[in-house]
């Protein structure tokens, strides 16, 4: 089967300058990646006329398929739609259907079509209106022989709907299109190049239809194969096969498969083994528990957090002895210690998890330089601490404190 | 002065196929365009040579500089380095001081250099070494008659290091560049449109040597001027007499100027008021700390936070009264006054302050739908309620929750 091949063009200014981050392709991308489509090129140009149209004509000219957003805007600065309806050699004219559907989202917030609004409505005579029902500016479809050219508006919320609910089906049935299967083994706490040192024999020894990529991550590595074929079920039985060979290796490593994030990893296992936790934050200062809450349903095993910024609150309201803070200072395994089982003793959980580090800039000393975390886990009858050393900012810091926390408290929670 | 166009050139299929979102060519445009240099085209192509070349070829005829991001890592899925030489027709030879470098970022950490690793020390014989101070991967420089070439990691934490300490001022050493001066104004609780109206007639009269840029964020506009000119001092002093005449029009929405984020606006504000403030929170689950604690130096007036997910907590640890919960629920405006009320009484602050709502994506009843938040400050002899209603997934409701109760806050600090 011929590989399909797709291109994403955006225009625009503020994505081409900086001023807005782009996710349309991004969403856009994983959407075509899961129907087998081959995104062979993003690109971004300016809102110029003879950009788009050397864009345009480079990319049709490589691909199949050329999905371009952005630039349908109501407002003078917006020629996407004239520049199309040149390129095809096309007038533009008043489509009724579209005409209506503008209104009718006018209407819906009470308001009258005005003419630059009308202006929208306008659209190059032999494409396909595609409705835009959360928006004002219609989408296109073009065919120059078998290939195909979609123009969008650029908000995501917009563009999103249009090609879920037409685009996408669209796209389907014109073209045949292989099976495609990625399967993602999520990994911590290894580097990336001592995984691929740890499975490079197996590596090399995957067929030529299943590729490997690492994708790096916050002290983790997400290992991405990618199947091509013909029969899905087969070509998964073949792949999890793989997948079967190389997990005992990395076994202590692995943390999930697909989506999945380290705190939902540990939310799972929280929950099956019906246990409930709290925090104790000092240099994290609620990054851990925002992760521990970012997933949905953790007010189940997730109980709530002292964030003891200033010594009085780790004394008065985590039971932190004076005297540990005078001998050991505020970032010692001590200290670390007595969080865990404060936190844990007065929210009443089976666990408590404690942070205390200096996070920087300021803070560090010869002995205790920035970085220097702490952290500390009460279950059962032990307390277990560890220590880590960032090199990284103030917020690199915190985040890789409350990842290693994580992984600490799943490393905790698997050897039971 | 000609003008000097940059192209970015992303290779990664991870990039490609929407696996990871795209951050670095946002960051690289802006501080590109804060340079004065024009991005012209930003293209994102799979690790493939033959793409690669073409790519390159391509944006190095359009534009004086393209700066490349990915393919550097230490596995074999890696070909971008092998390409550049090739396309530069340089041969790969271990460059000491390169490898020197590895084994310093691998001393730091305790480990040896395996032979992976060695393999990033090699490079193109005639390009120049761009030194990592934050990984393994070296960059790269080249130079084809006037035009530049550079190659950089993806990871964005090493490339914008390598960016501001050395790429950006030899790039501005290298080309002759036109005096860029850009000043923010940074809007909060004011939608893009209402601001818009506000201030149009002014728009209206900006000189054509500077322009003007809506850029919407979370509950946040910023107002960016832009001016180009040829003397820094007078086109300053020219943007600053702007401001000023503008400013006392949308002062109640302003928070600051430049980078400023609303809790370093904040901070300032408690830090020169000698205030000092502690947070009990619900839905934010950590969140509304983590954004007051990202500020550098916020120990000074930050005492910590009781983060309240059990409701158990919320009357054992807030002093929130059972008949309050009973009566009102969690998510009330009496809630959040006694959550606000209790977490300052027992952390000792001059402010309390609080949130506490339905985040999602359950949870929700007929009267009070996901989305619905109630927050309150107590200070002085006040405690005030604010509701707001979100209309998110989990994390936006979150992160706007902490965003407009940062907002609240300086509200009622600007009271006094």
């Amino acid at each position: 089967m011929k590989e399909i091949f797709a291109e994403v063009l955006t225009i625009g200014d503020e994505i081409l300058y900086g001023q807005i981050l782009d996710t349309n392709t991004k969403w856009i991308s994983r959407e075509l990646d899961d129907l087998g489509i081959k995104v062979r090129r993003k690109t971004a140009i300016a809102d110029k006329k003879q950009d788009i149209l050397d864009a345009l004509d480079e990319s049709l000219k490589r691909s199949d398929i050329v999905l371009i957003t952005g630039g349908l805007g109501p407002t003078k600065d917006d020629i996407t739609k004239k520049t199309l309806a040149e390129y095809f050699d096309m007038e533009l004219e008043l489509n009724p259907s579209a005409l209506e559907d503008v209104q009718d989202i006018f209407s819906r917030f009470g308001k009258e079509v005005n003419e630059i609004n009308k202006q929208q409505a306008f659209l190059p005579v032999g494409s396909k209106k595609i409705k835009n029902e959360r928006g004002t500016a219609p989408g296109m479809w073009f065919e120059k022989g078998r290939k195909v050219v979609v123009s969008m508006p650029g908000v995501p919320f917009e563009m999103e709907a249009m090609m879920a609910k037409t685009i996408l089906p669209k796209l389907k049935k014109h073209f045949p299109l292989p099976v495609i299967v990625h399967k993602v083994i999520k990994t911590i706490g290894i580097g990336e190049s001592w995984l691929a040192e740890e499975i490079s024999d197996w590596e090399d020894n995957l067929p030529e239809h299943i590729g490997l990529a690492y994708l790096p991550g916050k002290s983790q590595v997400r290992l991405r194969l990618t199947g091509v074929g013909a029969d899905r079920e087969q070509l998964e039985a073949e792949m999890d096969k793989q997948i079967e060979e190389i997990l005992p290796r990395v076994k202590k490593y692995v943390f999930g498969f697909g989506d999945i994030q380290i705190e939902d990893a540990v939310g799972e296992m929280l929950k099956s083994r019906e246990l409930t936790i709290a925090t104790a934050e000092s240099c994290t200062g609620g990054f851990l528990a925002h992760r521990l809450t970012a997933v949905p349903g953790s007010s189940e095993y997730y109980w709530g957090s002292i964030i003891s910024y200033h010594n009085d609150i780790k004394k008065g309201a985590l039971d932190v002895d004076e005297k540990t803070l005078e001998a050991h200072g505020a970032v010692s395994a001590e200290t670390a210690s007595e969080m865990a089982v404060g936190i844990r003793k007065k929210f009443k959980t089976d666990i408590g998890i404690s942070t205390t580090g200096i996070a920087g800039p300021d803070g560090g000393t010869k002995e205790k330089p920035v970085g220097t975390v702490w952290m500390a886990i009460s279950f059962g009858k032990n307390v277990e601490t560890r220590k880590i050393q960032l090199p990284g900012t103030r917020i690199l810091n915190i985040e890789y404190t409350a990842v290693h926390a994580l992984n600490f408290l799943r490393q905790t929670l698997e050897k039971q």
